[in-house]
């Protein structure tokens, strides 16, 4: 099959299975970077966020939630109301609005745009006497943009929609220090939405207006990033890292390394940072993404956003856009505290380590998932459309090849005759039993059987359990594996302790 | 303890035990109308929402996820743009902003001002010469303050962040009909954001400014509404009924009633809405609210909302605010879709019974309920204080009364003294099984052993164990129940399967 009809069988397939619908809302024509999850897409969001959930818990993280809107003082404190800004032209004939700096760099793909100045950027656009693509009337000055959504609340306050959760996560600095208790570094994690108004959503659910952020943040002293004591444990893990000296030297595939290599050659600076970068590729590996798929991409100091001293992105090879971006790890060093604490008057110095009389503002380290983007680059790369035996009717199949604790059903059942109501009341049963023991079955009887494995298949449903005429007399089903199609008998009774496993 | 007392124990526990702070952000004085959630508060959330999600599949829901903003259009077609509108007094000198019907309630309680119209408050305001409480001009008109926030997206579209989930869900009408293969009612929930610019937010968390909604819907048709099959499983059941004859009646207490009573008597006019009652009643007991808390409550035909046409709210009785609604349970009838498909030029007309002729719009049947609110009553109406025997130090206990699968930590771990090693490191290893477990294990050691049992009481965990010297030599160790503050000894190996039962 073709790469590019593969990849319109996946666009189709992610709407007809209910994964994700949009731009939303269809019916009034959709805004350009809104989407919606169907039930296949929420059951998987949900699954991938109690593992998440689970095994944060297990790494000693607490999670908080905090309002989506806040007032205009801490984005001007954060930075973001001077700084998350992207260049625009805007026509003066049409008020067409496009992203200069993209626009740019496909209008002149030999040149490096990125970390041009907009007097530069400006230059180019007057030599070139570029004109708008409209209407042809030529771009004058370079504006700019906030991306960040504004609106009002009450008498007059002006607030805006948070483009990140991580700002809000550290203004409850105080209420986390008192609940650690003195144990640091404080871990916590925040899960909500953020919102940014790009001029030109794009990529489907990759570059969205509104979106999922999963921001984990770790509040630790100086003295702890340089020795963590959870870094020997996981020191010796090799990680896929591409940094950006190797990036200069057009390298795009990453190099397997221990990270106390990583530290010691000079790549990494802090032995906390690196245990970062394994929680971050740990979290990962568990959804079920294999280390073909996985680079950690160092930003180069220009790339860098305005706090970050050292910032990596985890991507992940898809077969629609090539490498994304699901994660990003950031040194902020104590960038946010010191900003709050001057606009909030608040003195945010701690005494960390055993020394009371050594106070200073904690440094923090930041693992940000967005959500969206690992539901996104899971569906594209666990993907399949296999040959199987050719016969006239079926030639192909789609298979979901989601792990088993991912998969929006883990178990459907189907009575091989519907009409038979024996077979039908067996299977009915059968799929209760499951239900009550909280297993997620999914009962089905709309189609011959070849259509509805084909249905699981396609939402990546493990295990097909099918009730027969047999099955009146010995008590057994056929229970079929998705991804090997091998189908093999099991006795009822021993299904919820089979699927437990 | 006096009651007043016990309140303001119970609202500086909630603050400091991490379960709510606000108005956020704290340090820069807060905004009224938002709030944040702890590690406690989240961890109480996240199992309500896994309980709810959990028996919702039992129930044959799928899970929908929309986006917080959507376009002018749908709101006027939801009729929020015209009609989601509080009436105002505002102040021409000092520009005070107040909500006109609950001011004018307080001026006058001995009135009905529910009910009026603009004319009939403004012949109020001027007949008594009402003024502004704070510079004694007199007020004149009244006014409209839509409640809906207003921000743009991209090049000048106009948008509202969303004041309910419900229309979102509606708009993916289509969607859910294919996806639901012809198996009526279609039933769906949607969980987030919603966002109400209240004039004067006030009781903590029950009245906010931004607010998380988890909303039931049911497509239905007319004959499916009358003759529901799920009905026939629960309809003995009794529910504690206050119909708005009762409330005419000055009654304030519920009385249980069998459905089908409700049914017959024509209390109730649906059996798949009595259906929808019994499911909101279910989804409310299952989290450890008794029906000495629960009252379903009936809107008279003036207090409902301009699409409904039957309207109840679930309350449960709180220690500080009296009766409080979680959930609201609604029959919209096809009010939305017809609306939606007028504006959005779709016909939504289906065929739902054995006739594909008989085409008709779906009614809709809403449970919508507020998982703040939830989390709120729960604090409120599971908080004690229990004299215990008096010594001089520890006369009272706090305590936490959540149910086992609602309690932020399941179990506590505690080495008896943190500086004997060997008792540290067992206790150690006991969490760290216990986590590997999944099981929501704490470990402590930060205090004497009394002031740990205190800290999770006040959490609301069930079960603490101790490690002491004894367990080096039998391997037992001591298990605390939270309730009856009983302990007994227990093995170590047999910890896990303890508690997973």
């Amino acid at each position: 099959m073709k790469i590019e009809d593969k990849i319109e069988t996946f666009n189709s397939l992610i709407k007809r299975r209910g994964f994700i619908w949009g731009p939303s809302p269809e019916i009034y024509g959709g805004l350009a970077g809104f989407y919606s999850y169907g039930p296949a897409g929420m059951a998987l969001k949900n699954n991938i966020l109690s593992i998440f959930r689970r095994e944060l818990r297990y790494f000693g993280f607490g999670e908080v939630e905090c309002p989506t809107i806040m007032p205009e003082i801490v984005w001007k404190a954060s930075g973001h109301l001077d700084r998350f800004i992207d260049p625009i032209l805007k026509c003066s004939k049409c008020a067409t609005l496009l992203r200069a700096d993209k626009f740019l760099q496909e209008a002149f793909p030999d040149r490096m745009i990125d970390g041009m100045s907009y007097e530069e950027m400006e230059q180019l656009v007057k030599a070139n006497k570029i004109t708008c693509p409209k209407c042809d009337t030529p771009f004058g000055k370079i504006g700019e943009y906030n991306l960040m959504l504004k609106t009002q609340v009450g008498a007059g306050n002006t607030v805006y929609l948070r483009p990140e959760t991580a700002t809000t996560t550290y203004l409850l600095f105080n209420r986390l220090n008192q609940d650690a208790r003195r144990q640091y570094p404080i871990r916590v994690f925040q899960y909500g939405k953020a919102y940014r108004n790009e001029i030109s959503p794009r990529q489907q659910i990759l570059r969205m207006r509104a979106f999922d952020q999963f921001e984990l943040q770790f509040f630790i002293s100086k003295e702890q990033e340089m020795e963590f004591e959870d870094y020997e444990d996981i020191k010796d893990t090799l990680l896929p890292l591409l940094d950006w000296q190797m990036q200069d030297n057009n390298l795009s595939e990453p190099k397997m390394t221990p990270l106390d290599k990583a530290i010691s050659n000079g790549t990494l600076k802090k032995p906390a940072f690196a245990y970062c970068m394994y929680l971050g590729y740990y979290l990962t590996k568990i959804l079920g993404f294999t280390d073909d798929m996985i680079r950690l991409r160092q930003h180069s100091p220009h790339e860098r956003a305005h706090y970050a001293d050292d910032a990596w992105d985890l991507e992940i090879k898809t077969n629609q856009f090539g490498w994304v971006e699901i994660c990003g790890i950031h040194d902020r060093t104590d960038y946010d505290l010191k900003c709050h604490g001057k606009f909030a008057k608040e003195n945010f110095e701690i005494a960390m380590g055993s020394d009371p009389k050594n106070k200073e503002i904690p440094q923090i380290l930041e693992i940000a998932f967005g959500p969206d983007r690992i539901i996104y680059t899971l569906l594209d790369t666990l993907f399949e459309v296999e040959e199987i035996k050719p016969t006239k009717k079926d030639d192909q199949r789609i298979v979901l090849k989601l792990g088993l604790e991912l998969a929006p059903n883990t178990v459907a059942v189907f009575p091989l005759k519907k009409n038979e109501e024996r077979i039908r009341s067996l299977a009915k049963n059968i799929h209760k039993k499951l239900i009550e023991n909280r297993i997620n079955s999914f009962y089905d009887e709309k189609g011959a059987i070849g259509k509805l494995y084909r249905r699981q298949d396609e939402l990546g449903t493990p295990f097909c359990i099918t009730v027969d005429f047999q099955s009146l007399e010995d008590d057994t089903v056929t229970i079929r594996y998705r991804d090997s199609m091998n189908q093999e008998r099991i006795n009822i009774p021993e299904i919820s302790n089979f699927l437990k496993k």
